[in-house]
């Protein structure tokens, strides 16, 4: 079979099988996944370079599927180069399958790198491979296929102005310009030419051509991998192609066809067939041999902010080869400066473009690399969605957050991050750290580089003094008793961070007066240390107070109250400190005053309770 | 004194000005406002039309600072516009002073339409105010002033798309080329050609100017209001323009002169001096005139999903003239469609551009608009630092998330909302309503209208039975008592949306074994309804089981334990039943039970607590 042949008919197959898949699940995107279907025809057939045998191996291509509604696009792909079975492409979006409704990458789904189906995340995350490829000088190449919907995702464009900036050249978009979004013409419809122009504007190479011609698509994917730059094909298509009551007929988003529709539909197609093929192989390659120097922690003198030390511990851990380090264009505040001053190659800087960094992140993480992206606590939630969904990817990010709470001072509101704890907290499977000084800081953040799954730590813009030895260790998941600790504890402080320093000073002075407290250092937010949460608990009648630089709600106060009450713990005396009203400008001494969580404000409500 | 002379001088006294007070407070962006002075001083002395004494005027044009770290410069304009006076001006950064750090709206800072700080907000917001405009055939316009560095933020380019899509031509960005953001260099540098091409690529205006040179500035503001489309003014600047030691230096971003270099650098700027000048008038407006129609809500049947009351809802709140309804390409999806069917010139598509729209719905909202804008709750994280930085604008929004939960089916993980709760309720000020039943889900919708503040409804993709009789009235900050309710109730269920269905089934199924509970429906999730938990803890010896459809941390669990704490109940004895593990695709009821959070779960949950 002649190549232009062989290419229309796998095409025609994966409109076969998509169809047979979502009409037997009731549910799904065939049409979505029909105008694509010659676009990935041609790439696995003859320009994807893909081991089916070794799906993870890093020597791959690889594909993001960013327009993952066209989940049985490559469901029927997988099938036809052999990776699933036919039963199991009929599993689609049935309960426990891993061939689920939106791609996933799961143990038993090992040709899917990143979850997708939140649309405008792929070309980030394909970025984010395509570094990783350079770093690693691997030939390998990306391949990002979108719907011309999520080209107004302003993700994309993050992505765009970064992947030209910082000179990749093996990273290919193609946009499948079908004209109709979920629920009707998308903006641009089928102005390719607009498209072209902005992604010219944004220094990409970009190419336009018809998404159903074999021949074409075969032809720009070679000007892509000719091309030194990055590589946008917007590729006019039809959704629905190919079968006459679907292609380019609104109404038919999201929606199976009937069995008689999907019937007719396949006679139309030329009938079920069952081709198979293989994959160009990968190009040949040898991983780099760098192995990991000894790590030496940096030990701190008083009067160093969390933030700091967060810096010159990632400068510590650039001994370890595979750790990136990214950031948001505020690397002086993040003090990721360090990192890059000792290991530029591996520093990325994404500018003020929180999602591509995330995204970025997600991708490196994919090939194998131990990523860190800082920003401002504040603007990390920007990136939520990524985050949201860097988790269904089953990824591992190392997430900071710098300047957090009220204690910024000056800057005010718009720069506190007052809602990260509750937005980190509420991720799947994540772990939340806030240290209170420098050497716990640098030790929580050395621990990360092994915690599986999104980590976030969060830190200070002031300088904080050093409370702990330099011997001290910090588990993820503990807690430290920093004052008290003896059965006849009256109360406990429940503190993290900056309110740490004050729930200490709280507690020194109610000592002079002669009540005995207990402070409890919950540098592990999530998850948090229940055990010593409750007996804090016994220990004091109850009587606990949180304080916390953070809102209310879903911050330390949250996640103790559930700590105790999964630990049944009742007879609770509680008092929460937390930031209630709009902070301003202001000295942080004053701000954390007026939030009602200094000092003085931890001693009334450890009295209020006392009996 | 001549024009040229006059924008000389002001600019100077601007850079002079916010020297002083950035100085004075020991922190600011000096040289970020120096850049952007001659700008100013142009566009407020011949351009901008606003009426001193009536700021809040809607005939008046805007200025968005969306570099809001320019606030020293913006604050100096104020004053030499009478607005406010030196004192206020020196006021700035300190404690209780509206002349904080970056621009907030406030009771005393009226002259300030919405916060900024968080970069690549102001574009979304402008464009929102434009609209507002339009919409009231109101001759005003919408300044925007940009930092170059915020030009890597997709929110800048789907604002961008969205302008020109939408036609709207009284919006002019001016762009502050000055090289340097925070840590160095721009991506983009002095590269104004690109920033020209990339802007004229998406549909607008673009000019290309010294941002030092008056005339030019005039020249290109002139050509802004002649355009017939929105215009882009790239105006190449230096950071810390007129002073030798400052200008297109690093390391002075967000740093203020020492007195001594303030001194000199006043003297090279000419010396203090104390213009004053009136900007020009606005145009002749009449507002419009149309009056509200009753609005008489729609009744349900059986079986109508709470997504869809929430747009059969809004299209008889069409009836309100100020009511304007946005989307993110779903609106057949969270059912805006019905009311864009009726009222087609107050609904806006912003296409997948989650953040634009939430900047459209901020902006549209400060000139007194009632802004609904809808999208499913999953992608509603991608907005989540516009939603933040909506509530330090005093901001009123009304949000809708649609597909709540694991009940959302075959889709999977990525489109299900499961930290939107958390989200939302870690808002400052914000109400968190989660309706069960089509008729509770219109009566939330409707009094959301006259909600102060950021309120969120979250909608549920299944159908659901009315539990309802149509008088029922649902009051924000109430809870109601669906089965039981008697003084020897065993134990109660928390529940809202999806899960109040099964806790009702798990109520009739536990009251035939002759086990009588309690079940609440908290629909008002934020504010809780803090009585009806506290008279549950108490009527059944504390006995409270929580189930929703959502991450453990940070929902209704979360909410009532913290409500619990504050009203002082002990003797706590709870389980809470949430979604813990990742989710696949499956049925709505086999996703339910998998979770645990199903009827036959929360039997079990309560058999558990009984004595």
């Amino acid at each position: 079979m002649d190549r232009v042949a062989l290419w229309n008919g796998l095409a025609a197959q994966f409109c076969i099988d998509g169809i047979r898949a979502s009409t037997a699940a009731g549910s799904g995107h065939p049409t979505s996944s029909m105008s694509s279907a010659h676009l990935l025809a041609v790439l696995y057939a003859d320009h994807l370079r893909f081991d089916v045998a070794e799906p993870r191996a890093l020597a791959n291509d690889r594909l993001v599927l960013s327009k993952g509604h066209a989940s049985p696009l490559i469901f029927s792909v997988l099938k036809a180069i052999g990776a699933i079975d036919d039963a199991q492409l009929m599993s689609f979006r049935k309960m426990g399958s891993p061939i689920q409704g939106h791609p996933v990458p799961l143990p038993d789904m090992p040709y899917i790198d990143v979850a997708t189906g939140s649309l405008g995340q792929g070309l980030p995350i394909g970025l984010g491979m395509a570094l990783a490829m350079r770093l690693d000088e691997n030939p390998a190449r990306v391949w990002v296929l979108m719907g011309d919907s999520e080209m107004a995702e302003g993700s994309v464009w993050e992505a765009m102005a970064n992947a030209s900036h910082h000179g990749v050249a093996n990273l290919v978009g193609i946009c499948d310009m079908n004209r109709l979004g979920q629920r009707g013409p998308t903006m641009l419809q089928w102005d390719g030419a607009a498209y072209v122009s902005r992604a010219s504007a944004f220094g990409w190479n970009a190419i336009a051509i018809d998404g159903h011609d074999v021949v074409a698509i075969d032809e720009a994917y070679r000007q892509a991998e000719a091309a030194d730059r990055p590589t946008l094909i917007v590729a006019r298509t039809r959704k629905g192609n190919g079968v006459s009551f679907l292609q380019d007929a609104e109404g038919w988003h999201g929606r199976p066809l009937s069995a008689a529709e999907a019937e007719s539909a396949i006679v139309e197609l030329g009938g079920e067939r069952s081709l198979t093929f293989t994959p160009p192989a990968p190009a040949p390659w040898t991983p780099p041999g760098a192995a990991a120097a000894e790590i030496a922690l940096p030990a701190f003198e008083d009067g160093v902010a969390t933030r700091k030390a967060f810096g010159e511990t990632l400068a510590a851990l650039a001994a370890r080869p595979d750790v990136v380090v990214l950031d948001g264009e505020v690397s002086n505040s993040t003090y990721t400066e360090d990192f890059q001053k000792v290991a530029p190659e591996r520093f990325v800087e994404l500018y003020i473009a929180e999602q591509c960094m995330a995204g970025v992140a997600v991708g490196l993480q994919a090939l194998g690399k131990v990523v860190y992206a800082a920003t401002f606590g504040a603007f990390l939630t920007r990136a939520y969605d990524f985050v949201r969904m860097a988790a269904v990817s089953r990824a591992s990010l190392r997430l900071c957050g710098s300047h957090a709470g009220v204690s910024i001072g000056e800057d005010g509101p718009s720069q506190m991050a007052l809602e990260d704890l509750a937005m980190m907290r509420a991720v799947h499977g994540s772990t939340v750290l806030y240290p209170c000084d420098a050497g716990q800081a640098a030790k929580l953040v050395a621990a990360m580089a092994d915690q599986a799954g999104i980590s976030y730590i969060r830190t200070t813009r002031e300088k904080t003094p050093v409370i702990y030895d330099a011997k001290e260790g910090f588990p993820v998941g503990g807690s430290k008793v920093v004052r008290g600790g003896a059965p006849d504890d009256r109360a406990a402080v429940v503190a993290a961070g900056i309110t740490l320093h004050e729930a200490i000073k709280a507690a020194d002075e109610l000592a002079k007066a002669g009540t005995k407290i207990r402070v409890i250092d919950a540098y592990t937010v999530k998850p948090i240390d229940r055990g010593a949460l409750a007996a804090a608990a016994k220990a004091t009648g109850g009587r606990i107070v949180v304080v916390e630089d953070h809102w209310a709600e879903g911050g330390i106060g949250d996640a103790v109250l559930a700590a105790l009450a999964e630990e049944g713990v009742s007879g609770l005396r509680y008092r929460h400190l937390a930031v209630r009203e709009m902070p301003g400008s202001g000295k942080p001494a004053e701000l954390l005053d007026a939030a009602g969580i200094s000092a003085r404000h931890i001693i009334d409500a450890v009295r209020n309770l006392l009996p």
